[in-house]
């Protein structure tokens, strides 16, 4: 079967996934969003708290995104059903006693370093600890740029994509992938639940791009170090240094002069079918710059765009089916440590 | 299963539905329509006699309705093969003996009332008498405004819009809702095939359209009150009449002075995902003025608009599935009664 | 089951298609083309040897026509696998032993009389002498006018239309089929894996257009006689001769001073509901003159349209599905035949 590309797991439940941006949410109108295949309804209480329940009334299924926020619950407006943020029901027009055992389902949710973050398994288990952390988030030497793609792909192949290096001399060729032809030698270690990636490239030209805002005088060590954290988040740490400056020595050298960047991607299927690819990239310099947030924006979205093409192709491909067996290459592994994993939990978990 | 809300009872076959305008067939070009699914076409023969046969040629199956009307058959344009009203082949080119066997299925069909009805079960049951009685369509102190929506969703959710008084004050909060908000003393009764509810607003001020079409000089007696008939067919009488003037008495009071209307709403499926709705909205004032015709289409299409949108939301919402299942509540009781009815016959003719 | 009109048969698989014009596949640029539900890629070796493979990269499955053509092979654009043109992978990015049992599936292929011709089956099989002949093709005294149709129908629909003469007065009443209304004289030969069906009309006037270009200054006798091979291609002779110049006589009669056309036409199944019909038609008459090659092809599409109409409106009709079963006439006779030894091919291959 052509589709063990796609299968090996089902979606993991028990996660915290990226299911909107802070500010698409609010106590004036709902927002409707499907995850992992379950349609949401968000929205705020009127003290800001954000609110993930299932986005149909419990009385005839009307979605209740086409309902009014009222002082922090939600009222379905075919027949005013309204239900509290908790998901329980509240009031039943002209039926004063309500209804005790009437409810939506609710979802676990977390505001937190710019994502909101919704629980999609069992409530019990939801722990914000668990929440990757963005300390650059909170840092005022820090400035966000930030995107959002609607991938017509499952959410493993956009996993893939990230994964991988092998694409880029050819996916990316025109771009990003250019001057990294010739180098494969990326350290890829397993994490108990992810994977780290390490490339370094010590003692060369800064790329252009650095070499325009960083100014260095000499040869720089530059490093592109991600962590996966499964299902399908990615924090990288990127950038170039001046050489000998001790950038490479763990945690993070010195990094004195130094460009860097932080980025996070976080990867949350809508349905079997299609990927909300959310990201935040973080840089140390210019932070006050909205042209530089602007640029950086651009520059990041064209080559996920060029991502994205190939892997909506690959996915039609794999979804017409085929005889053909896909088979690995050295290039996959990193990506095959992570499909191992993920089949393991949902083994465990299913 | 959330998908109780639509099952429950396939559609009922040997019954009457509405399944077109008699203005929309003739005995010059055929007409194609689905309903129940079953693929229909429909034409006139030349003294004015409805025809309904499948939409289907019996030698290749290419459909009639790209035919031609030829002295009250239909010949198939694809090899000439041609069909008498009753579906019998009467004529196969180049083959003068014919085929005896060879027949397209007919189904028995009435005008009446200024709807053509097709029975399309066993046609040895279709017993015309089963037609709703429209006095109001063969009465000139009755004006006729007429409309159709085709509802993407299934036809018990439109049922159940129909049914319930629950939703009247949500969906049309800015249109017929405004005034009922308040009330929900609907007295509604069980019959043998269907459900009659009554609502009165004894000695109220009238309506601001009622009184401008009525000039009350005091306070009036309001009614809106309708039978169901199954499975899908509503005949609403509703109106003003001076307080007091026994409009309310037994069967219709005397309605002396009284603005009244009368309203024919048959639903025909056209597929389990697909609704035909057509409308009759009869007036006792006014009736020669056509601009009073066009506004009360345009007022009660206004308001069915609101209704299409809601029900087409729940319709999506309930396809995609769920595993909420849906809780009544007070409001609807005609809704249940009408449901229990089908669930009842469609088991006892399956 | 009303599907009997379209299953009887899987496609057959051990048999030349045509899958594309000479001048639609290069060096320079892949192209897509889904045959028999199977994606290809086809393209051309640097010495003009067409190549056709399946359309998935062996590694993850992305589509090689979104590749690059490289000295022969195709590289895939994902992650740069390459491979040659028997589908053999034959380089990997930094991996320089390669992978010997990687590689994708290949396709024979066969440039011969104007048509791309690939073997769906399998490749041992696969004789290139069983390709039709058109001696035409390669002959200075013919000039060709082709065109191409997508039909959205499934390709035994589209064979039968070619294959009966019934539907000609009445699919074609305004155009072809006008003249041809009262007979239906034609003589249908069952061959072993096809039909020979022969009409002719002796001693009558000229069509209007035969006439126009063939001068002729009395009555002709006229011909229109087509061989269909097993599974889809038609070859058709047609045209007017002086009567009594003995036009009839096996094979072919001395055709001194006829006007005649010869017409291939091949049909290739894009999946169970798309057909690709591709089709030439030479002509003996004004052969250097470009508007007569534009007009005859104006001309044959114009009756094709109406044909791809018809077939497309049944071939919707049979999915729908109904309880109707198709009844032959015995206008179906050649239909009939081949239909039958498709049948017994598929039993006996599959």
């Amino acid at each position: 079967m052509s589709n063990t590309i796609l299968a090996g797991h089902d979606f993991i439940r028990d996660t915290w996934y990226m299911v909107a941006w802070p500010e698409e949410i609010s106590a004036d109108k709902p927002l409707a969003r499907t995850v992992l295949g379950d349609d949401l309804v968000l929205f705020r209480t009127p003290n800001g708290q954000p609110v993930v329940l299932e986005d149909r009334c419990a009385h005839r299924l009307a979605p209740l995104s086409l309902g009014r926020i009222e002082e922090g619950g939600i009222r379905c407006m075919y027949h005013g059903v309204k239900f509290g943020p908790t998901g329980q029901c509240v009031e039943i027009p002209a039926q004063p006693q309500g209804h005790p055992n009437m409810c939506v389902r609710r979802y676990p949710v977390v505001e937190q370093s710019g994502f909101i973050w919704a629980w999609m398994g069992n409530p019990d288990n939801a722990d914000p600890t668990r929440i990757i952390a963005a300390p650059w988030a909170h840092d005022s030497r820090w400035a966000p740029s930030k995107g959002y793609l609607h991938v017509h792909a499952h959410m493993s192949l956009v996993a893939d994509n990230l994964l991988d290096f092998g694409h880029l001399p050819f996916v990316h060729t025109n771009t990003v992938g250019a001057a990294q032809q010739a180098d494969f030698s990326t350290q890829v270690t397993a994490l108990t639940e992810g994977v780290q990636t390490d490339r370094w490239y010590l003692d060369v030209p800064a790329s252009r791009f650095h070499q325009s805002v960083g100014r260095f005088t000499g040869n720089v060590d530059a490093w592109h170090c991600f962590r996966w954290h499964l299902p399908a988040v990615m924090s990288l740490d990127s950038g170039s240094a001046p050489t000998g400056t001790g950038a490479r020595e763990k945690p993070h050298g010195t990094r004195e002069g130094a460009v860097e960047f932080h980025h996070i991607a976080a990867l949350t299927p809508q349905d079997a079918d299609h990927t909300h690819y959310f990201w935040i990239h973080w840089r140390n310099f210019d932070v006050e710059n909205p042209d530089m947030t602007d640029s950086v924006h651009r520059n990041v979205m064209a080559a996920f765009a060029e991502d994205q093409a190939m892997v909506e192709a690959q996915h039609r491909s794999v979804r017409r089916g085929s005889q053909t067996v896909p088979k690995a290459i050295m290039a996959d592994k990193a990506l095959t440590i992570v499909r191992h994993q993920l089949a393991k939990q949902s083994t465990s978990v299913d």
